[in-house]
């Protein structure tokens, strides 16, 4: 109980109440930073988006959120669904990039995926089919589908199909390969290239005969049980999975499979705590896709990373990506690494956070927050932050310890200049060196430079 | 912020603050009891406890208590394993009780179990069998083993077996059913007994044989994981059930078993999120039983109810039960039954909170709070409470919300009469007539009683 009346009142840089407050000085501090990061020009495009029919584009993008439900319908080859798939297709994460600009475990996956497809016999000669320019590249996002880390999806490649039933969009995702040396995070070696065609020729048929015999899978339903948990589906997905797993596994027992891949299926599903991830953002991916396109609207529909830059997309202004260079997280590094082996932020997996779970929904899986030196109640501060810059609370995916309160949704440019509040991402960190995997998990702030970028065009078009 | 000094102190009865509250007084309220509930012959015996050979032998009791490691090696007949178990024996939940006094769902459950050995055709021929004396009742807990709700054990029924492999004891519980109409809950019908049969021709002998694939099963790991995951492991075990079942379902299908069996088994599983409550109670059951039998240990072994009785076991004191009358729980009642149709408190499921699980760890699932009105800062109230009457927290079974503090262990008889803190309980409900089933869930103080009764024994005792 604090017994005196503050004396002195400190608005904006918290520096100011630290150092006063230190001094045993009765202090309040109140949190403001200048909108549009204190840009004139920005302030001024920022104060002209105060308009009646943003507000009605936005309350159009933030039904269509909240209305989405996402299932998962079935399991393909990717060059059977996916739209502009050819069999030299390779499919990245993030917004698009050249080969010469792509990132370290990007290359790697690349080479990987050549391999895997029996384009290339070995790294040499994938490096050279890629230089040749006979690879054809292109982003998820712009191919219904997202991946997570480097996000290579290849033509043989099975993948998740999840469809939006409130609204009939389909999404695609590639299957999770589980930690350390996988081909998402850029290792190429045979192991990884072994594991791939296992899950192509064993795990994806199964599951395909265990789908048809199951039935759609809700993956709102799944998510929102999850929440309750301690999973925030973005790096935590031990609950989730383990859900998928139990609802699929009497099925997988029913195919006619051999007992031993059954045996080797479920393991591998249930090992990985990571397995519904995938799954996941095609979820989030179809429940954003269904919001996207709404003219004058400032909703946020894409947060990706390539390893290079991280893009973002409002709903407003179609295919264009705002673009700036993408950031090293700040990590906690597995045994033998440190910040010198980290790649810049990469994956497609922050749609989690777009979406409203992830960092978004820190509060719901504390454990994450501890990663990086966070407690409980820092976890709550972040998902409550993040309540700042979205249009609603989706009380279908409610969190235990905020009381039953939903997670924030719907990321509002307007919102996040505003306030000067970056998006707060849980995220995967890749080795920046080709063929080395993953060396640990980070947290970062999506830059503000996409914002103003998006801003400003948005001044433009509308 | 409070801004002005509080002008009254309220020691004690709550009721005085509230009303000075509500008059808009300043008013700071001190939760206050008087030691022994203000019985002068109580506080007087309770004076003499502060010995030093009572805090030795307690601490020897809850050293036992963190270092149990119990492990799930195994599955047999109950007849096969449980020490005193004829083919004319049944054990029940709680304290000793005679039939005539058995409540409602424990008469039901013993004619279940009649007609399941095959002992009797029909329910008045098992009364008739019952009532010629013909049939040996005992206390699950006084043959090294628990059950939920009637508890009841009968032959021929599978039991997990349960070894803490710190201390080389062994503890069993049989299978748990589901909801509903289920044994437990004083069900008696075709459909209860055909599963039971299931249960022991089918699931039984394909765990049995997937146990010996998979390994002895660290339980207090999977405890820790799902106190992670929003179980308090008493009337919440959707994730613990999960974890078991994914770290057994490989194992399932690797065994010989008809797929279609595999099938059935993996679906039931699945679907009985309190499948993993009756290993949880072994498991419980083995730990606290390491802890018995210390003289002069004040330490609280048992608390166990049998639908009639309440009773309470102590360390320090053998095989001696200390019983008053069962209560009728705080319930949240399923749709269509009212209080009126509530039994008193029934089942050693409080083995779960004598080992500082469910009630105790109510912060780690305020979803269950939730059920009876509580909020999650209620719950996590309810854990800080218990920590008052408990010697220890255990860091390796951690809550997050309660920045992962370990749950409260160990309760001391001494603390309880002390502060006059009775053991928080959540319970499943049953219909308080034989042949229902489950009506409710529900939450409970263990009556002062017990304890007034112990600390006198153990007075008398040493």
């Amino acid at each position: 109980m604090r017994l005196d009346r503050p004396k002195l009142i400190n608005v904006g840089l918290r520096s100011f109440y630290d150092s006063v407050h230190a001094q045993g000085a009765n202090v309040a501090h109140v949190d403001w930073r200048p909108p549009a990061g204190g840009d004139p020009e920005l302030a001024r495009l920022l104060a002209k988006l105060d308009r009646p029919e943003i507000d009605e584009a936005n309350k159009k993008a933030i039904t269509k959120i909240l209305a989405a439900r996402p299932m998962l319908v079935g399991i393909a080859d990717a060059k059977d669904v996916i739209l502009g798939m050819t069999e030299r297709t390779i499919l990245h994460s993030g917004p698009p990039i050249e080969w010469e600009r792509m990132s370290g475990p990007t290359k790697g996956a690349v080479w990987g995926a050549l391999i895997y497809e029996g384009l290339a016999k070995d790294q040499t000669a994938a490096d050279k089919l890629v230089t040749s320019g006979k690879i054809k590249f292109g982003a998820c996002h712009d191919h219904d589908s997202v991946g997570p880390m480097a996000g290579i999806i290849s033509p043989s490649m099975p993948v998740f199909i999840v469809e939006n039933q409130e609204n009939g969009n389909r999404s695609y995702s590639n299957f999770n390969e589980g930690l350390g040396k996988v081909l998402r995070y850029g290792a190429y070696e045979d192991s990884v290239i072994k594991r791939l065609k296992w899950i192509e020729k064993k795990l994806a048929p199964m599951l395909v005969d265990a789908l048809k015999r199951s039935g759609p899978i809700d993956l709102k339903n799944i998510m929102a049980q999850a929440l309750q948990m301690g999973d925030e589906l973005h790096c935590r997905n031990v609950a989730s999975s383990l859900i998928l797993m139990k609802m699929i596994a009497p099925h997988m027992a029913e195919t006619g499979f051999d007992k031993r891949d059954v045996d080797d299926c479920l393991k591998f599903m249930g090992d990985n705590f990571l397995f519904f991830l995938n799954p996941a953002m095609a979820a989030c991916k179809a429940t954003l896709d269904a919001a996207h396109g709404i003219k004058h609207s400032t909703v946020v529909t894409t947060l990706a990373r390539n390893g290079t830059d991280f893009g973002i997309r409002l709903s407003g202004l179609g295919k264009r990506w705002f673009t700036a260079p993408a950031e090293i997280p700040k990590t906690l590094f597995f045994p033998g690494f440190t910040v010198e082996d980290a790649n810049p932020d990469i994956g497609d997996s922050a749609i989690m956070e777009t979406a409203g779970f992830g960092g978004f929904a820190s509060a719901a899986a504390p454990a994450v927050v501890q990663v990086v030196g966070g407690s409980p109640s820092v976890a709550a501060d972040y998902t409550r932050e993040m309540g700042e810059i979205c249009l609603a609370k989706d009380g279908s995916l409610s969190i235990p310890f905020m009381n039953f309160e939903g997670i924030p949704r719907g990321i509002d440019l307007r919102k996040v200049m505003d306030t000067g509040i970056l998006p707060f991402i849980n995220t995967g960190v890749a080795h920046k060196r080709p063929g080395f995997g993953t060396v640990g998990f980070g947290v970062l702030r999506a830059p503000m430079l996409c914002f103003k970028k998006a801003l400003k065009a948005f001044a433009e078009e509308y």
